[in-house]
């Protein structure tokens, strides 16, 4: 069951069942899980800290590494969701709304290859 | 379209899109969106960043934070999945393939209300 | 040579001579730093994110884990004084300044006890 | 009063006044400094997050940038100077102690120019 077969509902139920199974509803709270997307990305960040840009495309080839990122991936994800699911936030419904914002901020002719 | 109804595929490819409109693709390396989870992260937290644990219930009924709240979210799942479309990640699988190893390192019985 | 008898100019000099002599210099870019920083910070909350803040007293107390903060507060004062020493910025200015601007943005009559 | 001439005690004692003359103290415990270090270091991190490693140079003539770089580092340092004080760590002690570990950890001659 990969990406183009699972939703996001999905997703959130693998993690609040796991959450659930342990107890831990209360240490999920917003506050911890924001610290834990942030530390989880600064581990993610590790991976590419002291590559420069022309070195980043040997990553890929790398499986060891890879493994290492795609479970920092899985981290951030999963307490992403359990965020999601603790505040009552629809993660679709969030996203396409910020992606419209988006869109009106930076008109694709105007901000081709470039930010500013 | 909510979660219960929205693949993981469908959001990456919104987001696939909305960086391909504008080709932005040079700036989206792993480097970049790992930097970019991390600092959408720091956004998020400080939303709560000086609240006691106690007080962390009243944000959810703050509907003007709430907002900005699911817009930091928004800006984190953006760029995971920027991140997991670059590097080739199934997010679905790596989550799933993580939340069994984590099962296994904190089994429920084990660690039911506590972490260690 | 404790804070009292030692400069921030001293602690720049120790940082850079280890980055010299190992001839770090490329590495230590701005954009690395910044990113190293974010990294150490994150490890840093590790030590308190399952914590709730009616519980944070006893970190103190407990002596192995204050040897690792120490170590996690010295590498993200590594990374911050060698950002200042790459990109030219006196810290001591820069604090004072920074502190002077935010006393007229948060003018202590009105803001004691408070944020907001 | 520069870098050569100011004491780490002398910029702890800037920022615990300015924390007190507040009764801020409350606030700045441990979670929340870490937290606050990490937000300010992402927000350090905006100003080099699209940039490719041959574009870092050009940021040292931007003077407007560089003012807001400033800034950015200066909240890092307040609030790393700030945790010190709570937790009553000796960052000058800690520093060096942990750069004597890096050196062990590092040894010059066979650390040079890279890595691993």
């Amino acid at each position: 069951m990969d990406d183009t077969q699972t939703t996001v509902a999905e997703l959130i139920r693998l993690v609040d069942d796991f959450v659930a199974e342990r107890q831990w509803e209360p240490f999920h709270d917003p506050k911890n899980l924001s610290m834990a997307m942030a530390i989880e990305a600064g581990e993610l960040m590790e991976h590419f800290q002291w590559l420069r840009s022309d070195e980043l495309g040997l990553v890929k080839e790398d499986e060891r590494k890879m493994a290492q990122i795609r479970e920092e991936l899985a981290d951030i994800a999963a307490y992403l969701l359990s965020f999601a699911s603790t505040m009552g936030i629809d993660v679709s419904s969030a996203l396409k709304h910020k992606m419209k914002k988006n869109a009106l901020k930076y008109p694709a002719d105007k901000f081709r290859g470039r930010f500013q």
